[in-house]
């Protein structure tokens, strides 16, 4: 009997899917980069991650087309591609079903449509347009400030403003 | 510096689903539960898991209230509760996202919404109704039929024909 422990056997595309953002951190490192992290470092600092495994998830990501890596000056960056972007309503269907669904002691992020200046609903649609807007036509703010509990690296404190998602963070 | 290997200090609600359906192999356990499959061998058949893996999944499924358990003559049944079922447009929203961006050598599945007989787009939505149908309400088949690539267990088989979702299978 076959007891293999990845999805090669597995003839489905959310197989395939899973293959590549599956793994731990990955999707926490795609909703960083939604917002506009494009930096190892803050990255590390925002993820309490460690750097290995951050390494290899970046790796994994630039090898499947979601992340460009570029070089500008001395930092490297890192970049959505099309494929990357394109898995923000996935990530938000996430986050609200967390939101809805499991218990938490933290309050929510508001997303809100640019354009429409409408929040989104729970499956990432605009009420105003009803369109699930590209990431790039989001903007995200904390629901509530809670300074006391919140997190101090620069990503965390950037994001206590509303912020347009992919515009460079910090 | 903390570096922890779970999701602990990350304040997001994404974290929070990641910490459910985050782990290796449960959101497929979770889109064969919305196919349908209801015990323990079927879900160990299709989907070439350990049974210790599996159990351990199954078990944080029913701890956390996505998964239901229940005793029925001598077979124990796993169902979809509400919080679980609602996961169904993020897991379709992964599979469409597979089929649009990865490569793969196998054919897709088709999934159409049974009220208005119209394929789903790629987000989940209805094109006729403009809805996200709920899972119960929509209809999955083959796109085309390969059996020579096909899995062989009793699941798989069943799925090569029509099938409504959350329908007892095989």
């Amino acid at each position: 009997m076959a007891l293999g422990n990845d999805y090669r056997e597995q003839n489905c595309f959310l197989a395939r899917a899973l293959e590549v953002v599956g793994e731990r951190w990955t999707l926490m490192i795609l909703r960083d980069c939604c917002y506009g992290v494009r930096h190892f470092s803050d990255l590390l600092a925002h993820l309490d991650i460690s750097r290995a495994v951050l390494a290899e998830r970046l790796d994994t990501l630039v090898d499947n087309g979601l992340l460009t890596r570029s070089r500008t000056g001395r930092q490297v960056e890192y970049q959505l591609t099309v494929a990357g972007k394109a898995l923000w309503p996935t990530i938000f269907g996430l986050m609200s079903w967390g939101q809805k669904y499991l218990p938490a002691d933290h309050p929510p992020r508001r997303f809100r449509h640019v354009t429409c200046a409408a929040d989104l609903d729970d499956s990432g649609r605009c009420p105003d347009c009803g369109r699930v807007p590209e990431v790039a036509d989001v903007e995200t703010r904390p629901a509530v400030r809670r300074r006391a509990i919140d997190r101090d690296d620069p990503v965390a404190k950037a994001l206590r403003e509303p912020h347009r998602m992919l515009t460079p963070v910090p």
